[in-house]
């Protein structure tokens, strides 16, 4: 039957994303799953790890001119964009270029939380352009955006057991942390895509997905319950956070883009949208029009935000940005 | 039942759009209808025309502190926009104002031909400002875009015996005039408003209002035959538009809007958009989200262009635009 399995190449296969998408698809066994990687990536452990697995690695440039770009799509059924933040505008050649290659749909580098465009986040803005792009070349999509990971959501531990798995301390909570919003363990994202990208109710539509709505504070009395320990919390209050947005934008203002500059302004819109603004929970996404991936898929079965804190004090979680060390939320 | 009527504003009642959604709701008799009117136009002909129908006018300065509008807008249930091309961001405050108001459904000014926002039609991008800041104060919205008017879309007859009707000589065919595209007698789109905004199904949603599918060469046949006179052809070429978009948008890059320096900056990327680009059909208005009303009303009995051709030769049509004399196809 290999003949009939569809063809999707993830653009950004070696991010966290992209790894939770390659390894859905690789683990479902309905795709042959390619991957555009630039020669300076070819290397990375996390994608020869995935090469093992099935991944089939096409070296290519994504600043490549289009007819390079459309060559090395031709035969491929969808593309997968989950490029990182600094590189949301490469999309649009790639984009052009899916269609001349004839790609039957493209997901481009959605992957974040519930926005509306216009001014509240950089990084939805920037993505929305690429939107706007698609939508001028009448090229099939879906854009699927998903909840905030459980990986980056729960609190340090002040015995530091679980450490070995946080990226930030993740104290911080705002407002009171009493904001409900939509939360996902990273690696069912993957798993909503191997479905979304095949389903004919998805075309030209945005889908919400995630595994759960919750608080942030409840999810720290939740770690305080299922570890015996004393979580600690640091208040942040709305003012704080947009002193934050208003000194991020002030840093950032011009192109190119510089991780430096741009990542205290991402992550204090973030802080923004969903911790002040109540943007990333699904009647929100309803309202914007997006589809909600519980309602399309009511069997499927996500991992819970217990399972996941269980692994975590288990000490079997795994950590993400493990190759980083700044502050990321 | 005047209790139970629908409390529907308009802002923009004197203008083309705004007169025929005024005149839908009036002769509806299911709207109690309000008009926000600046003190500068409280005389004009066609909003006196109008209160001798029913219409309340309020005057009301668009730019008004937000409280006030708030305070103006108070028990209102339904407001709709249709202000002019340099009047986009004006509603920016409305909006705002009509949220902490608690008007139920705000239309904002849409009313144009299809179009994906981003770089194509100015005046599509001026309104994808309003919309994203609509989506942003998570109000109930309606965006309500129609066919190309009949009323500009037929030619002059060499005769001259339809220029009383005729605001432009309107004998340019882009690429042929073969490119299919969507048209809408000005009268119905009052019509159609009346159902949408009352209408469940089209809350936080795009509606496209048309009466027919035909291309430019169509009409002209169309005029030709029933007025048994030989129309004139003006060909354009896709360059031809292409460079009037280059010297539209070179003469009108800075703000604020000067309506001499936009107007063929708008008419030419109109070109672009239904002419060249092929863009005002309903299956791409489907693509881009919009709900067809030929679907959500299937008793809407729209005027033909048949019909219109009829008026436009037995010399009973009415022309638009009267009070200008500048070229507006």
């Amino acid at each position: 039957m290999a003949t009939t399995k569809t063809k999707v190449l993830i653009i950004g296969a070696s991010g966290e994303t992209g790894r939770s998408i390659a390894n859905g698809l690789l683990e479902d066994g309905g795709f042959e799953v390619y991957s555009f990687t630039r020669p300076a990536s070819a290397q990375k452990p996390q994608l020869l790890d995935l090469a093992k697995k099935g991944l089939i690695i096409r070296q290519c440039d994504l600043s490549a001119p289009e007819e390079e770009l459309a060559e090395a799509l031709r035969g491929i059924d969808v593309v997968v964009s989950s490029v990182g933040p600094a590189d949301q505008l490469s999309q649009l050649n790639i984009a052009t270029a899916a269609k001349a290659a004839g790609v039957k749909r493209f997901v481009p580098c959605a992957f974040i939380t519930v926005c509306a465009p216009g001014g509240i986040m950089w990084l939805r803005d920037e993505k929305e352009k690429v939107y706007n792009h698609i939508k001028q070349l009448k090229l099939t999509y879906t854009i699927i955006d998903v909840g905030w990971w459980y990986q980056i959501a729960t609190p340090r531990l002040t015995s530091g057991k679980i450490d070995y798995a946080m990226t930030v301390a993740n104290d911080e909570l705002v407002e009171g942390g009493k904001t409900p919003s939509a939360f996902v363990d990273l690696r069912d994202i993957g798993k909503y895509v191997t479905r979304i990208i095949v389903d004919p109710r998805t075309e030209n539509k945005m889908v919400f997905s995630y595994n759960t709505v919750t608080s942030p504070e409840d999810i720290f009395a939740m770690v305080e319950k299922m570890s015996g320990e004393k979580v600690e919390r640091k208040h942040v209050s709305k003012e704080t956070v947009m002193a934050r947005v208003e000194e991020g934008r002030a840093h950032s203002e011009t192109y190119p883009f510089d991780a430096s500059k741009f990542t205290l302004r991402i992550a204090a819109e973030y802080q923004l949208s969903w911790g002040i603004r109540g943007d990333n929970v699904p009647s929100y996404a309803k309202y914007l029009g997006y589809l909600d991936a519980k309602e399309l898929y009511p069997d499927f079965k996500p991992i819970t935000l217990e399972e996941y804190i269980q692994e975590l004090l288990s000490g079997t979680a795994t950590g993400i940005y493990t190759d980083r060390i700044s502050r990321i939320y």
